[in-house]
Protein backbone atom coordinates (compact mmCIF):
# COMPACT_ATOMS: atom_id res chain seq x y z
CA UNK A 1 0.00 0.00 0.00
CA UNK A 2 2.72 2.33 0.83
CA UNK A 3 4.91 1.32 -1.42
CA UNK A 4 1.95 1.79 -4.68
CA UNK A 5 1.69 5.54 -3.14
CA UNK A 6 4.84 6.35 -3.50
CA UNK A 7 4.82 5.51 -7.35
CA UNK A 8 1.70 7.99 -7.70
CA UNK A 9 3.75 11.72 -8.96
CA UNK A 10 2.69 14.55 -6.83
CA UNK A 11 1.94 18.00 -8.10
CA UNK A 12 4.20 20.89 -6.37
CA UNK A 13 2.13 23.42 -4.13
CA UNK A 14 4.01 26.45 -4.49
CA UNK A 15 1.12 28.80 -5.51
CA UNK A 16 -1.08 27.65 -2.77
CA UNK A 17 -3.03 31.04 -1.75
CA UNK A 18 -1.63 33.23 -4.56
CA UNK A 19 -4.35 34.28 -6.66
CA UNK A 20 -3.83 35.81 -10.18
CA UNK A 21 -5.15 37.46 -13.61
CA UNK A 22 -3.82 36.83 -16.83
CA UNK A 23 -4.19 40.25 -18.43
CA UNK A 24 -3.82 41.09 -22.06
CA UNK A 25 -2.32 39.70 -25.10
CA UNK A 26 0.23 36.75 -24.86
CA UNK A 27 2.38 34.82 -27.91
CA UNK A 28 0.90 31.87 -28.42
CA UNK A 29 0.22 29.32 -26.47
CA UNK A 30 1.48 30.94 -23.40
CA UNK A 31 -2.30 32.00 -21.79
CA UNK A 32 -2.85 28.17 -22.02
CA UNK A 33 0.34 27.73 -20.53
CA UNK A 34 0.27 29.75 -17.73
CA UNK A 35 -2.67 28.45 -16.55
CA UNK A 36 -1.93 25.12 -16.92
CA UNK A 37 0.80 25.89 -14.19
CA UNK A 38 -0.96 28.01 -11.67
CA UNK A 39 -3.82 25.70 -11.79
CA UNK A 40 -1.12 22.64 -11.53
CA UNK A 41 0.38 24.70 -8.74
CA UNK A 42 -2.81 25.20 -6.73
CA UNK A 43 -2.27 28.73 -7.12
CA UNK A 44 -6.13 30.23 -7.98
CA UNK A 45 -6.88 32.09 -11.18
CA UNK A 46 -9.27 34.97 -11.27
CA UNK A 47 -11.40 35.94 -14.71
CA UNK A 48 -10.99 39.89 -13.88
CA UNK A 49 -8.48 42.09 -11.78
CA UNK A 50 -10.91 41.20 -8.57
CA UNK A 51 -9.83 42.77 -5.10
CA UNK A 52 -8.69 39.17 -4.18
CA UNK A 53 -6.03 39.52 -7.12
CA UNK A 54 -2.35 39.59 -5.42
CA UNK A 55 -0.46 38.77 -9.41
CA UNK A 56 -1.27 40.29 -12.78
CA UNK A 57 0.62 38.35 -14.96
CA UNK A 58 1.19 40.12 -18.45
CA UNK A 59 3.39 39.76 -21.58
CA UNK A 60 2.60 43.22 -22.67
CA UNK A 61 5.00 45.29 -20.42
CA UNK A 62 3.25 48.26 -18.22
CA UNK A 63 0.03 48.85 -19.47
CA UNK A 64 -1.43 52.47 -18.08
CA UNK A 65 -4.38 50.87 -17.02
CA UNK A 66 -2.24 49.24 -14.46
CA UNK A 67 -2.46 52.55 -12.08
CA UNK A 68 -5.93 52.69 -11.96
CA UNK A 69 -5.96 49.42 -10.93
CA UNK A 70 -3.49 50.21 -8.02
CA UNK A 71 -5.72 53.09 -7.08
CA UNK A 72 -8.56 50.12 -6.56
CA UNK A 73 -5.80 47.86 -4.99
CA UNK A 74 -2.64 48.68 -3.65
CA UNK A 75 -1.14 45.19 -3.40
CA UNK A 76 -1.30 44.34 -6.82
CA UNK A 77 2.00 42.93 -8.27
CA UNK A 78 2.37 43.07 -12.00
CA UNK A 79 4.75 40.41 -13.19
CA UNK A 80 6.35 38.89 -16.40
CA UNK A 81 5.07 35.20 -17.72
CA UNK A 82 8.32 33.98 -16.98
CA UNK A 83 7.92 34.16 -13.35
CA UNK A 84 5.89 31.43 -13.51
CA UNK A 85 8.44 29.40 -16.41
CA UNK A 86 10.87 30.04 -13.71
CA UNK A 87 8.88 28.17 -10.51
CA UNK A 88 9.03 25.43 -12.95
CA UNK A 89 12.32 24.94 -14.18
CA UNK A 90 13.97 25.27 -10.71
CA UNK A 91 10.92 23.75 -9.30
CA UNK A 92 10.34 25.30 -5.97
CA UNK A 93 8.63 28.90 -5.01
CA UNK A 94 10.80 31.92 -6.44
CA UNK A 95 10.70 35.71 -5.28
CA UNK A 96 8.48 37.39 -7.72
CA UNK A 97 10.21 40.79 -7.12
CA UNK A 98 12.95 39.96 -9.94
CA UNK A 99 10.35 39.28 -12.08
CA UNK A 100 8.10 42.73 -11.72
CA UNK A 101 7.15 44.96 -14.66
CA UNK A 102 7.56 48.32 -14.56
CA UNK A 103 6.90 51.52 -17.13
CA UNK B 1 -7.43 79.56 19.49
CA UNK B 2 -8.86 77.64 17.01
CA UNK B 3 -8.06 80.41 14.83
CA UNK B 4 -4.16 80.24 16.15
CA UNK B 5 -4.01 76.46 15.68
CA UNK B 6 -4.97 77.39 11.90
CA UNK B 7 -1.40 78.89 11.25
CA UNK B 8 0.42 75.63 12.58
CA UNK B 9 1.36 73.99 9.63
CA UNK B 10 0.96 69.99 10.02
CA UNK B 11 3.51 67.52 8.22
CA UNK B 12 1.65 65.21 5.98
CA UNK B 13 1.75 61.52 7.43
CA UNK B 14 1.56 60.14 4.51
CA UNK B 15 4.06 57.00 5.05
CA UNK B 16 2.63 56.34 8.16
CA UNK B 17 3.59 52.34 9.14
CA UNK B 18 5.95 52.17 6.55
CA UNK B 19 9.66 50.76 6.93
CA UNK B 20 12.28 51.78 4.92
CA UNK B 21 16.23 51.21 4.52
CA UNK B 22 18.30 53.45 2.20
CA UNK B 23 20.98 50.96 0.31
CA UNK B 24 24.28 51.89 -1.42
CA UNK B 25 25.06 55.32 -2.24
CA UNK B 26 23.28 58.39 -3.66
CA UNK B 27 24.27 60.94 -5.50
CA UNK B 28 25.36 64.32 -3.66
CA UNK B 29 22.98 65.34 -0.68
CA UNK B 30 20.08 62.54 -1.99
CA UNK B 31 20.35 60.38 1.04
CA UNK B 32 19.93 63.70 3.64
CA UNK B 33 16.84 64.51 1.54
CA UNK B 34 15.19 60.81 1.32
CA UNK B 35 15.76 60.46 5.10
CA UNK B 36 14.15 64.29 6.10
CA UNK B 37 11.19 63.42 3.69
CA UNK B 38 10.46 59.88 5.00
CA UNK B 39 10.95 61.09 8.71
CA UNK B 40 8.86 64.14 8.09
CA UNK B 41 5.92 62.29 6.70
CA UNK B 42 6.35 59.84 9.31
CA UNK B 43 8.05 57.00 7.80
CA UNK B 44 10.32 54.28 9.89
CA UNK B 45 13.94 54.64 8.35
CA UNK B 46 15.82 51.48 9.78
CA UNK B 47 19.49 51.63 10.29
CA UNK B 48 20.02 48.24 8.43
CA UNK B 49 17.74 45.69 6.63
CA UNK B 50 16.55 44.51 9.13
CA UNK B 51 13.15 41.46 8.69
CA UNK B 52 10.95 44.87 9.87
CA UNK B 53 12.28 46.83 6.35
CA UNK B 54 9.27 46.60 3.67
CA UNK B 55 10.89 48.85 1.17
CA UNK B 56 14.42 49.39 0.19
CA UNK B 57 15.14 52.55 -1.58
CA UNK B 58 18.04 52.19 -3.93
CA UNK B 59 19.78 55.15 -6.64
CA UNK B 60 22.28 52.33 -7.78
CA UNK B 61 19.55 49.70 -9.87
CA UNK B 62 18.97 46.43 -8.99
CA UNK B 63 21.91 44.61 -6.78
CA UNK B 64 22.83 40.81 -6.67
CA UNK B 65 22.98 40.94 -3.27
CA UNK B 66 18.64 41.55 -3.24
CA UNK B 67 18.34 37.85 -4.16
CA UNK B 68 19.65 37.23 -0.78
CA UNK B 69 17.34 39.84 0.86
CA UNK B 70 14.42 38.16 -0.47
CA UNK B 71 15.43 35.06 0.35
CA UNK B 72 15.42 36.59 4.17
CA UNK B 73 12.03 38.23 3.73
CA UNK B 74 9.87 37.79 0.80
CA UNK B 75 8.19 40.94 1.52
CA UNK B 76 10.63 43.54 0.37
CA UNK B 77 10.03 45.92 -2.27
CA UNK B 78 12.91 47.71 -4.13
CA UNK B 79 12.18 51.19 -5.11
CA UNK B 80 13.52 54.45 -6.61
CA UNK B 81 14.57 57.27 -4.96
CA UNK B 82 11.63 59.07 -7.17
CA UNK B 83 9.08 57.66 -5.46
CA UNK B 84 9.46 59.46 -2.41
CA UNK B 85 10.19 62.67 -4.50
CA UNK B 86 6.87 61.96 -6.23
CA UNK B 87 4.98 61.54 -2.98
CA UNK B 88 6.35 64.91 -2.15
CA UNK B 89 5.42 66.56 -5.37
CA UNK B 90 2.00 65.36 -5.53
CA UNK B 91 1.52 66.04 -1.78
CA UNK B 92 -0.36 62.71 -1.87
CA UNK B 93 0.45 59.12 -1.17
CA UNK B 94 1.28 56.98 -4.15
CA UNK B 95 1.69 53.19 -5.55
CA UNK B 96 4.96 52.48 -5.44
CA UNK B 97 4.67 49.82 -8.18
CA UNK B 98 5.49 52.33 -10.98
CA UNK B 99 8.93 53.27 -9.14
CA UNK B 100 9.99 49.28 -9.01
CA UNK B 101 13.77 48.61 -9.40
CA UNK B 102 14.38 45.52 -11.46
CA UNK B 103 17.12 43.33 -12.60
Amino acid sequence: EEEEDKLIPELPDFLTGKRFFLYGKFPQNERRLLQRYIVAFNGALEDYMSDKVQFVITSQGWDDSFEDALMENGNLSFVKPSWIFAINNRQKMLPHQPYTVVP
